[in-house]
């Protein structure tokens, strides 16, 4: 089992990983039960049904709870159905919520775990290897509305994250590919050994790889020290920021085919590519370098073009319109090379013209 | 010019009591205009049709809007509206609210400024008496669910408050009552001498009352002193939740008589009263100080009894689900003295044997 400890003061914990990882849940769970401390378990509905025995020794059946773990979950009125049921079920300011699922899970019922009573404790159980990399660490949840995604949320650390490789084992491909996206971006924004390590092997990773769980606690590690440096995303330079490499491109892809066209990795694994060639442009990234990126998302089966062309004017306004364009300006995460990113302003006109000939 | 301080490190901000205090107000929003900053001015439909030409100054036409200040607007429903029309305007991560009203617009509307784009700046304009010494001071914002009132919400706190006495010269003779009942509240929490103060004045304070923006600042100084030791609420015996002294009994008044029945004072106001001769029984609290409490709230003509009787089991069932039952325990803010309040567990028969008495 992996231990990665995430610092932040008082709000600091650990993210353990591994398969068994789950029963440290169960543990946590029935000993706030033994502090008459109330919990209700949030499920996504698929995991609970491939998972149900597992899923049973986690809290009482009368804690338990399913939700739909696609992105159309990530509204208001879940939300508020969520907060109602805690209250329902008597929940109180002492009390806990288990999110059991992907990043849908986690972001929705920790929103609803920071809202409810003004904020109550929460545990992550990821599900998927997205989540298990990315949206379970770091404390940021939120759902969407009309005008964008993630637009309303809140900064909730988790007490704890449980990361079991065991629920790898039931995920769809295409989904463990779009963690896989995730997975290669911190080697892309911080860490090249790690990055060349993943291009070296000769399997590829997977849930039963002998190196999962240590890639999966190196993506933590790598995600933990940038959180813990810049908790609320101020840094405007560097921090939290460069979590968004291919981001930026991504979010736009993903709003302007429709959320749901593309898993988000995938999007994300093609704003890789396009961050990458927009680096070579602007920062001089090796071209050789951002065909090796382009290489490697490949041998996970990720798409590296749009699979249907969008309008670069539309993509440009998606980008405009997304919050990390803090009053106007538009930053971009850019490559110096593999391993090396930072956060750089550039004019709309020269944006326009990379997506042009991108698309 | 009165100005109070609440010190809460980074957080810290300043109240501003007094006439005038508006013009500060629109001097901050002229100041954020000139550094890009956009914002936006959420005011109370009916302030704003009262203070039509005053309102004007704070921000752009295009800033502005109204929305209902009554309890009915604190709902998921108004939330996720505010925070569509915020991006749907262009705010962005730096971008910054102006909530001008009572309480119920400052706790929807900060409650907004606290989740979008996972929180962004807001600036508190109350115009009620009520929201200038209780709820625009501390930070807690939030909205009801059909569960229970303020069940749902953040603690965010304000950049500035701007508390201008000439918003009270439009408000309702029974709201600034209702008012009172907070104002009086402080003496018997934590003041005596602010009490004594108050019961010895020939004329009851008003709007333009020579004392009146004193006897905010008074209370403000008091609120931010609790608040600064106890942000969000953690100390189970004392802290911020002193300042609930007539609450518990008030709150449950509320939801069994149907919010909007009493105004939110005026339930606190039979609340006080109920806690202090719930003082006497328990804890001593002398028999003529209970008699002065419920005169001085009588000159204000705070209701002191229930208009139509309630149920003392509905009220003890109300009570055990309001938010401040942790765990299964009742505990009640009481009164050694006037201006000594404490907190103190109470068993459950004995809650309901003092409320078939009261009732």
């Amino acid at each position: 089992m992996i231990e990665e400890r995430v610092l932040l003061g008082e709000r600091s914990y650990s993210i353990h990983i591994g398969r068994g990882a789950f029963e440290l849940a169960v543990g946590e769970s029935a000993g706030l039960s033994c502090s008459k401390i109330k919990t209700a378990v949030v499920s996504d509905a698929k995991v609970a049904r491939l998972h149900a025995e597992k899923l049973s020794r986690l809290g009482a059946p009368s804690d338990r709870m399913e939700k739909d773990g696609t992105e159309k979950s990530k509204t208001f009125g879940e939300l508020e159905d969520l907060c109602s049921r805690f209250a329902g079920m008597g929940l109180d300011r002492k009390s806990a919520v288990f999110a059991v699922g992907g990043g849908v899970i986690g972001d929705l019922v920790g929103f609803a775990a920071a809202v409810y009573m003004r904020g109550i404790d929460f545990y992550q159980v990821p599900t998927t290897l997205l989540a298990m990399v990315d949206s379970s660490v770091g404390g940021k949840t939120g759902i969407n509305i009309d005008e964008g995604k993630n637009l309303v949320g809140a900064f909730h650390q988790p007490r704890a994250v449980f990361a079991d490789m065991e629920f790898l084992d039931t995920l769809p491909k295409n989904e463990f590919a779009a963690g896989m996206a995730e997975v290669i971006k911190y080697g892309l924004l911080a860490d090249r050994e790690f990055f060349e390590m993943m291009y070296a092997l000769e399997e590829p990773l997977n849930p039963r790889h002998p190196r999962m769980a240590e890639a999966v606690g190196r993506c933590c590690a790598l995600k933990a020290g940038v959180v813990s440096g810049d908790e609320r995303e101020n840094s405007p330079n560097g921090g939290r920021s460069l979590l968004n490499l291919g981001h930026t491109f991504g979010h736009a892809i993903e709003k302007c085919a429709g959320y749901g066209t593309y898993l988000h990795g995938e999007a994300v694994a093609i704003g890789m590519v396009m961050a990458a060639e927009f680096s070579v442009r602007m920062c001089g990234l090796k071209i050789s370098d951002a065909e090796r990126i382009r290489e490697l998302l490949l041998r996970y089966s990720l798409p590296v073009s749009l699979r249907r062309p969008i309008a670069a004017e539309a993509l440009l306004e998606a980008m405009q319109r997304d919050k990390k364009a803090v009053s106007g300006s538009l930053r971009f995460v850019l490559m110096d090379e593999i391993g090396k990113a930072k956060t750089q302003p550039v004019d709309s006109a020269e944006v326009l013209d990379f997506l042009k000939s991108f698309a």
